[in-house]
């Protein structure tokens, strides 16, 4: 299985405007690392992410199945090269199984992880694979941009305007409803509950919009919501030494949100904000440029001089917890054992 | 801690012959990445490796502590560098822990991680820090070579001669010993021990035997022996479509590993070849260069054209078991029970 889907990259090349990367090799012809020749003037960006995998609530309500976790592995670090403005090269893979792992769930991780690079014109070069306790997948990805052209976090200013490529919330709203549903029997409109397994089964992360804002070099700071957009916003705040004014008016919202929110009766804007990790973009632009920027990237605040407007918005930051939904669950529970 | 231990490394240079990569930021800067602008023409490589950690034998018997698997971490993706011949220029780093695990620990296992990549030039650039049910490690590393510089294992050719940079074993026979002495009591001299225990504790990739190789262009192939010596000896020969006809005459044993397989009443060459984790460097170098590869190294036999010669070499090859000792314990338990 894996040396099929390992053959045949070797040659592979990416091309920027005066420079090139080519594999050449530790993908097809199993060496110690994959190597590449890289020739010109440019910016390489190099990330690495972890993701649950198995070991998460959407995996074991069967929402989710091997091949989904495979995907969402490879989107996870895709979105980093795409926050930063990169185009993706590569990607290495971690993948540590239990023995009662069948070759044929083993072949969908591997094929999700696949079928997501390739979307993005990306390379799953190898890596580790071997056994463990339980299913462990972990990543890394290197991606390419032009010298000076990599978006970071730190360049917002005041009087920029604050962007967001699509509605956030959905992936938190996914978690809050399939656990209801299993638990309560809550039952949505099926383009709904669609939606909100597509947040978990499908992340696209936004290499598209994100190589297009460091091509044309129009954003001051970008960040992926990976955090949630609570934590994306304090963190772009804290990093470029400004405050974001966001107005709530015009913050989108998914209609499978608002349909889970109500469901669950918590306010929506928690939802919005709080740690749901939708791999969206949120960036600044200067305000000429902001006709520049494609649909359904819309524009939800501007920027201000520091110090903060000591406003807080709704939604709890995002800490990576074991449970994230640990506090909705509990008051799920009390409101559950109210009724 | 961690912004203690990530900052001010922006601006670290890394120079080739016709190239240069220098770190621009991410690392003490949190961003979703960390970039480094890469001038002229240059191979780069990139690995991932996941080690065990703290659910492996060694550290659940005391051998090892917090600080020497960050340091295991970091050496373990340092030498896939090492054995593509190529300078360490950064590591990310996935570190996941329980909620058990204290801040003073996890410092621990980020200082070794830093003073291990201090040791071969390379940056920790960040990565991945957050919570699971268990720790767990895994990093990424990425490193340059001349272009046509970067030593593969496919092009052993007839007639070369086969070199070990330093004895292998040492690692197994750590496992054998502290796993007898806490069972068995088994007690060798300080300095075996010391030995014995350094093959996990300060792992030494071969950086600087790597480099020379490449740089000067004189391995036709490499490769680390992190799956043992048997099965390196054996890709090697798969790699390169040849034979390597080894002396065992000449193979070197360490002191420590004569003495663990006395003690444990098992084959010496068993341990030699065997599943051994010593991230030593077996490579081939055509006749006439001999004479260049500096001491330790050491002729351990020569490539011979394929067909193999049949010959079956000691040790069973390193498949990423759960318990690479299960075969040992089974004996060392069963001679036990006869004793």
């Amino acid at each position: 299985v894996t040396s099929e889907l390992f053959a045949k990259q070797s040659g592979e090349r990416w091309d920027l405007q005066n420079a090139a990367v080519r594999l050449e090799g530790g993908a097809d012809r199993a060496d110690d690392a994959a190597w590449f020749r890289v020739t010109g003037d440019l910016e390489l960006v190099f990330a690495s992410d972890y993701v649950r995998g198995t070991e998460f609530l959407l995996f074991e309500l069967g929402v989710l199945n091997y091949y989904d976790v495979g995907f969402y592995l490879a989107a996870a670090n895709i979105s980093d090269m795409a926050a930063m403005g990169a185009k993706p090269i590569a990607l290495t893979s971690v993948i540590r199984y239990p023995r009662t792992l069948s070759d044929s769930e083993f072949a969908e991780i591997l094929r999700g992880i696949r079928d997501c690079c390739s979307l993005h014109g990306c390379k799953n070069v190898g890596g580790d694979i071997g056994t463990a306790e339980r299913v462990i997948l972990s990543a890394s990805a290197i991606g390419m941009t032009r010298p000076g052209h990599t978006l970071t976090r730190s360049g917002a200013r005041p009087g920029d305007v604050v962007l967001l490529s699509a509605p956030t919330g959905v992936a938190l709203a996914a978690m809050i409803y399939f656990d209801g549903k299993s638990k309560y029997g809550w039952k949505l409109e099926q383009r709904h509950e669609d939606h909100l397994s597509a947040a978990w089964k499908r992340v696209s992360p936004e290499t598209k919009l994100g190589a297009f804002l460091s091509e044309k070099k129009l954003a001051t700071s970008c960040q992926d919501t990976s955090d949630g957009l609570r934590a994306t916003v304090e963190q772009i705040e804290t990093a470029s030494m400004v405050s974001l004014r966001i107005d709530m008016d015009r913050v989108p919202v998914a209609e499978s949100v608002q349909a889970v929110a109500s469901l669950a009766d918590l306010p929506v804007m928690d939802i919005v904000f709080g740690g749901s990790v939708d791999f969206r973009l949120l960036f600044t632009v200067p305000q000429p440029d902001v006709r520049l920027i494609p649909s359904p990237a819309t524009v939800i605040g501007y920027v201000e001089s520091s110090p903060a407007s000591g406003e807080v918005l709704p939604g709890s930051t995002w800490k990576h917890q074991i449970d994230p939904l640990a506090g909705y669950r509990r008051s799920l529970g009390a409101a559950h054992a109210e009724a």
